[in-house]
């Protein structure tokens, strides 16, 4: 039998539907700040990223932190200033979870959940993940090999929900000028494999706010289907991540390149 | 603030009491099968491992595998068998979970949990392994550095559970011919940051029967605190990690040689 | 004193004058067969790469190989080759030295001489380069952070050699589906980092002939000055490297998209 | 034809003698600073490790340094110190050799000629190296596995040398809390591969003083042939890699544990 990811009885690419979107067809671009921080901080970024053109706001309101006495986001409070700003600029919303115990309550306010690096093989959650009907975008883990990621997805799917997004960012390495190295040969290398779309996390691959525009134009090129991006109204201000949040003007000047890009890789192929 | 994990509030050695065992004290080892399968596979094990010389008895009833049509372990049916087993010698267990929502009742069977790699950063795993009253036996992450792995101590300590045993397993690396790569610097490294005990998994550090004996002998002359090791009565039959797995004859003899080389290590400090 | 390399006190980027090429100015594609067989391999891939728009012809005389049994390279002779291939389509040459004592002599029949991954801390090597008149191609090595690469190429121009090329060829990690991971953050990096030119090697970086395009594409997005392909008019039949080698038709159609999104991309910015 | 290096055709353990020392058979320690700066320098040290029971005198007179600003030793006129030093404490030398121009002349005065973990690949070097009667202490790539690493000792064997040493000196990880991670699997995993001798650097494998003396006992448990340790009179005042060097004290301590650990595993086995 072969896996429900392989593309061996599954040769049409997936697509995803949420509100208007078509994930795995156009090019989508997911922006927000890292964490749900208070109403204001959230409405000005929505409103700048709406503007620009992204298509998703993201936005954390359970952060798995390295140490128990960091921020670790606002819970269920978060969410519900997430769900309510998210309508203001009537974009969809993505969140993380990280407790299996968690998921279906996120999954009524979220329209996509999204499992981290840290969580990519906490097959507890990918089990309730599963079980929910929401999409789930799957990070890829720091330390995880292309096949080990495809099969925390065969997780997801074995349980009945075909709309898992993969998505590259970055692997840990012994390079130390950026927080993990970028893989975009996995772009390549998931489409080979998999019907499943393949988003880059740039933001949080570089750790850089300076590498974020070429490393979406990149991914882009490369073939992704979209992006997730760290966008923050005042990063100076962010209680977490700051220094590779894009300000609103940075966001607005990578929208327009993409989109040109866009419509010239269209043309290529 | 110190963090709880430090040396530098608490400069006494933590030492866990665990029956009569005083663990982070004497040198232990803990040894089994990778998981629990059938009564005369386990009895067989315990039996051998005992007579041996182990002191805590091994059994994976929950099984973190890569891919969901693997053999997942037999859950609670499996906890009673490694319950019955490890009366019958009377020995204490050591088990992994998994799932957060299954700690309360594990703990209730289990005299030591286990917290394994891929979940190191599972923090709700982490508070609830916090919240409850047994030793937690926490793996480093195979792609932790050491400062992450005493961050996720902390998070269990910070919930009022002082007993974390650290168990250094390997890390991934570029090398091909071992499983991970053992680290075995992490031993010094761990006495100089935590009074924490440290112990070493040889087995699923090297992947390779043939290391487990030398590597065994080379953590006990670096300073670490037990081993965990895994047996098995026919390594040719194990539903998982057979060929990591010393037979009953091969760990009777790194017994005898842990033994011997124990009370030279001693006389040399 | 800042590093010659440094943008510090060199803030416009060098441009490397190649007969009537200007590296760091022009977009520049590097291609022909991993190593100089024969005549009729070689002339046949070479008048391919030549009409299908590639501006340098490449070709490894001396191969660094794992095992003294491999290859070796057909040294001079492969050079005369090399040599007089080049003349018949009027391209330029680069080819890899691998030994202090070859540089004058092999300077005087290259263009360009290449430095490979094994031989990025040659600082013996590196040395003899900075002597020579010659410009440099400088591979990244597969272990190296950026820092270190970028002292190496401060080796060369320590010596008196301004004409340093960078180049981007993946580095080891714990991926096995790719020979190496291909890290295009360093485009951004070093351009951050230094006023020399920046290529990328999709070929070695990968491995793997399908992923060759994606990458080229996403390096050009991405900033870099050129790329660096292996190319063998009969894949199958190569001595080295032949799964990564495309063939001449698949270079045609990378050579196409790639001119169609330069223009593309110098209108992004 | 199976490799030189391999037991299947030469199953019985290489030993190397020099001087009276037997390499391979007994246990060896090389001691002495990272480069030779003075004579009081050098000879201090080498009077305090002659002292402690060290076999073989070690001294860098040609740094491979990542700066081309850094110190790069003192070349000949190091060598003559060294050689003049080692004669009045009556040890043979061991000294490291970058340029294959160099090996005939630096063959003359040293006993054992070492090749770093830059060099490794440095296939003109080996084969130089190979062509030298000196016995060859190759360390291994800290990019590099084992079976890369083997192969270089191929090239030297190919050549007619049997007289090769490998040295582990660590491997290059995402850890980042040590210089490199020391891999002590790579001892039974290099005697199960070939009849060459094994010896272990934990000096610069681990960058940190405070853990030279665990991994040297860890490794000679795990069955090194022998240790490479830093020591320098005045570590504080040490031109190179002062942080990880052992005071004579200190070295003193390590030996004394070393030989009668020794002792006891012997009698394990």
């Amino acid at each position: 039998m072969n896996q429900l990811f392989s593309l061996v009885d599954h040769p049409q690419r997936t697509v995803i539907e949420v509100q208007n979107l078509r994930i795995g067809e156009d090019f989508i671009v997911i922006a927000g700040p890292c964490s749900v921080e208070t109403w204001e901080q959230l409405y000005e970024t929505a409103v700048a990223v709406h503007q620009a053109g992204a298509n998703i706001l993201r936005g954390g309101v359970f952060k798995p932190r390295t140490s128990p006495y960091d921020f670790q986001g606002l819970g269920m409070r978060g969410l519900n200033l997430l769900r309510k700003v998210a309508a203001e600029v009537s974009m969809p919303i993505i969140t993380e979870v990280i407790d299996p115990r968690d998921v279906p309550w996120v999954a009524e306010f979220a329209d996509i959940l999204q499992i981290g690096t840290r969580n990519m093989q906490n097959f507890s959650l990918l089990k309730e993940a599963g079980r929910s009907q929401r999409p789930i975008l799957l990070k890829r883990g720091m330390h995880s090999t292309i096949t080990e990621w495809l099969n925390c997805a065969e997780y997801i799917l074995a349980e009945g929900n075909p709309n898992v997004i993969l998505c590259e960012r970055g692997i840990r390495t012994f390079e130390r000028s950026t927080r993990n190295t970028l893989d975009l040969s996995a772009i390549p290398n998931i489409r080979s494999l998999t019907h499943l779309p393949i988003f880059v996390d740039p933001s949080h691959a570089t750790g850089r706010r300076d590498m974020v525009l070429p490393m979406s134009l990149a991914a882009l090129a490369a073939g992704a289907d979209g992006l997730e991006i760290e966008v923050h109204a005042h990063p100076e201000m962010a209680l977490c991540d700051g220094e590779q949040s894009l300000t609103p003007e940075m966001f607005g000047d990578l929208m327009k390149r993409i989109q040109k890009l866009e419509i010239c890789i269209k043309e290529l192929s």
